[in-house]
């Protein structure tokens, strides 16, 4: 077994963009020989996140009206106070969500369904450039 | 350290079904041998989600009960303009809990509370067949 | 590669009680000699959750806000009806959150952002004393 590192540049434009990473993590995989493991993918921030998803372009309206369905723009947020600060609602987005997410390889391949892709999502209310950690552990 | 590969097949029934899949997850570590390392679950589609909890009649009502609350059946959404489909609901409900799921493996056992079961989340609008890739890697 | 065990020991004090375990998770890897991998956290428990969070006052009270806001307090569960038991919303949460989090170990350090921690958060309705369940994997 070994372990193989990589990043994936991101550079978002503004808030709630969402980032299509699944060729990206398919490169990767090919790259690395893996017949059999685990991807890990994460962001290193507190205000983005990733999420599987159809990658089309209702589901990138839909996602977002969920969020703000449940964390409003125009909300208090106790976080502002304490940076006089903006985006509390992109804090909590990203922590419901999550910062990581951890796909199969089989076959060499990375595992995921016909209409199910791997998203970054921008959740700071401007855009940013990250970068994304990639491990794949496996034989 | 070894890589064991295997599959869970599903058949749901119907929307919302929750199906208890930990029993085979513990087969399945208990076969593999492992001592100690993790076992990885990932459902490869866009409507099927991942979840632990307490598998028990309340909270397979309750919990259902909170998506609907977060992404209601009778909303709108632009998912349906893309393919004229009608579960729109069902994509912006697996993004948010997550494909994938993740156990620790110690002492040659899966570990997990013994009121914490791990199932598999139907959120399609109908019941569909589905295999589940479970990895493990250890010891 | 190896698989390296640990646990954080975890006393809650009560409902929504967040608990930053980056330091202790900070020690678990750097003991471990590990130079790349990934760190794998876990709660055996259904009414606990780990998250990923800029660890200051204001998201402390916003993010248990949220929480209110999609599952709240005084709502019926009918969780409540097969134990006689008051914490369906604390199963409802922990179910949506994930009781999983798994990190980049990078040059024999764990990876996370410079304002994002790594929290227990507490989701049942009193205080508790639980067992985080920590593997690394890796070289």
């Amino acid at each position: 077994m070994v372990t193989i590192t990589d990043t994936i540049s991101i550079h978002s434009k503004k808030e709630l963009d969402m980032i299509n990473i699944t060729d990206e993590l398919e490169s990767i995989v090919s790259r690395s020989k893996l017949n059999a493991g685990i991807c890990h993918v994460f962001v290193a921030g507190a205000t983005g996140a990733l999420i599987a998803i159809e990658y089309e372009p209702g589901l990138k309206k839909d996602f977002p009206d969920l969020l703000e369905r449940i964390s409003p723009k125009d909300l208090y947020y106790a976080h502002h106070e304490t940076w006089h600060d903006d985006n509390g609602r992109s804090h909590v987005r990203a922590s419901l969500i999550g910062p990581d997410i951890t796909l199969p390889i089989r076959n060499g391949r990375l595992v995921h369904g016909t209409w199910q892709q791997i998203a970054f999502l921008e959740l700071d209310t401007r855009g940013r450039s990250r970068e994304l950690i990639v491990t794949l552990t496996g034989d």
